[in-house]
């Protein structure tokens, strides 16, 4: 049985006007059902675990819609942070608490923000990983690369152990050329985030490399039930590195051959902005049109492969449009070609530059 | 001094989601200010008249709105039409309520939808017509054709009579060739349904050629201000012809020489479709972005030469879009290329169909 952790975190900022500050991607329904990115992760992951073993790590801006969107996950294992700290906080935070209550647990680490559309598929790759998390090894998931994506960190494969390999190196985001080399190389994954592991032997690898990390994270979780949590937080937490789990345990334990990598056999995406939303969701009907399910309606007319997200419980029309993205919300409608779908960033940026908080 | 009649008809369904069946396009504001259009024709025809002289003519369904547009328009002013019977019925009464308070008087009647920007030069085209109107001709007043447009009739020239010219004939829509035609010929203007006259010599036409809706809108206009007009209203005017001002009294008239017309020398535009609105309005900067005076706020970067109608309240943000229609109104949103604009009709034929009477 896994303990499943999900750090919900992150903006989303090419997925304005749908994402904000205060709704960032995570709680978006960006699955093509009805569900919000959270909640396929939660329920995705209890095809490993049981209720009772399924954690989430957020920020106290989104607590409340943590908990209301995921009412079956217990109270105390909504871990809320006071303060963003990276990752390396609040997966450690996850794993000492976890700790607390199983000492040999397994623990899987997996984002609030992805999309896996196959469940199955994903839990058979993290029962492979549970394989060899069980004999001490620090455990990622990486996922096929379908292109030469500079977006992503790479893993670069080193010799296999049972049903993975062990991990050489964690690679940095590559440029072009990088890029399609490891792709032709054929021995390179995309590190999507994703690690298992004893939180025995993690525990140990984040006191070897970030002791007061380390102690901290534990002396929290000691005093998880306690009263005096609250006042334990307001001291420790703000002291803590503003590292990534990367950076703090997974690099060094890899040069310390601590690191191992099971091929993610699953689909699997960063639904980072609205081209590629609509290229995951995939169409319903030869216009190639998506409409990502919403609160209002559609009319489309002679018009291909937009994708649409009627969220404004209001009519949208469109004739003779191809390849646009049309995103209406209550307060802000976006109107803007697929292929610019990155430049989103850019006007969330005059926004914020224009003090236009309630927008942003 | 003019009586001025404003008939308030007409849909604008190619201006749909703004324009409505409860809320047709001479209520809107398409007019680069605050105003509607009927509200920008009274402050024109104002220029000719007195605030006692100016007369609506409209259907019941928009009784409530044209009086709150027109607050200084005495109620007696306003005729409401029970039901619609063309413009021959409603221009009809308003002759004759006018004949009523002033035998002799001189009328003049311009569609509440049309946009003209230079009121100065339109009185001075109107007090021509008035010149010739006096010695007892029908007057039009037609528009210099801007090219061969088959949206409109023509008005064909015969000899110069005092600042104008005797109407040879009324000629219907043409076809292309035929419109290439008569716009090289030069003696051709667009009728752009503006009619000048004395009320005594039309009601003398309108007896002669159509006289039970003479003696109907006479009976009508004599009991005005009775007790008996609900009545009699809802004897008569179910009976009466549905005809148009065109059929009923300026063809046969004209037929038997009685018809003037003047050029317009103003600018004239019946903005009946988004494309043509943008046109109009002409754009603020040199993106060549019209954003037509609304409720809500827009951003618009990397993008050109767009109409964007921000009437629900809301941002509309658009990035990278060129030749766009976007017209946003709280409960349907619209999004079509400027050269689809005259499609935007069929859009609307599809909610009919589909009895989303809420939308239309």
């Amino acid at each position: 049985m896994l303990h499943a952790v999900v750090p919900a975190g992150g903006s989303g900022t090419r997925l304005w006007p749908l994402s904000r500050a205060q709704r960032p991607k995570f709680l978006l329904p960006l699955t093509g059902t009805d569900s919000s990115l959270l909640q396929s992760t939660v329920e995705r992951v209890r095809l490993l675990s049981d209720p009772d073993r399924v954690y989430v790590v957020t920020g106290a801006a989104h607590a409340v819609d943590v908990a209301r969107q995921l009412p079956d996950v217990p109270g105390d294992n909504i871990l809320v942070e006071p303060s963003p700290r990276d990752s390396a906080a609040a997966i450690g935070l996850a794993a000492a608490v976890i700790a607390e209550r199983d000492p040999s647990a397994i623990m899987g680490s997996f984002a609030a923000d992805h999309l896996v559309l196959d469940g199955e598929a994903f839990a058979k790759t993290v029962r492979k990983a549970m394989e060899l998390a069980s004999t001490g090894l620090l455990m990622t998931i990486g996922i096929n690369p379908s292109g030469p994506d500079t977006g992503f960190g790479y893993l670069r494969l080193g010799a296999p152990v049972g049903p993975g390999y062990q991990l050489e190196a964690f690679v940095e985001k590559p440029d072009q050329v990088s890029a399609v080399e490891y792709v032709s190389a054929g021995n390179y994954l995309w590190n999507a985030g994703m690690f298992v592991w004893r939180v025995d032997v993690f525990l140990d690898q984040l006191a070897r490399h970030r002791p007061a990390l380390h102690d901290a994270v534990r002396t929290l979780a000691a005093a998880w039930d306690s009263t005096g949590r609250e006042a334990l937080f307001a001291q420790l937490w703000p002291t803590l590195d503003r590292i990534s789990i990367d950076y703090a345990v997974m690099e060094p334990a890899a040069a310390a051959g601590k690191v191992g990598v099971v091929p993610g056999d699953f689909d699997w995406h960063d639904v980072g902005d609205y081209d590629t939303l609509g290229q995951v969701l995939k169409a319903a009907d030869k216009t190639g049109n998506v409409v990502v399910r919403g609160t209002g309606e559609t009319l489309l007319t002679e018009s291909k492969r937009n994708v649409v997200v009627p969220a404004a419980g209001r009519l949208v029309a469109a004739h003779g449009v191809d390849d646009l993205i049309i995103v209406d919300t209550p307060d802000a409608l976006l109107v803007c070609p697929r292929d610019r779908a990155q430049e989103v960033k850019a006007l969330v940026e005059e926004l914020k530059q224009a003090n236009r908080t309630d927008l942003v």
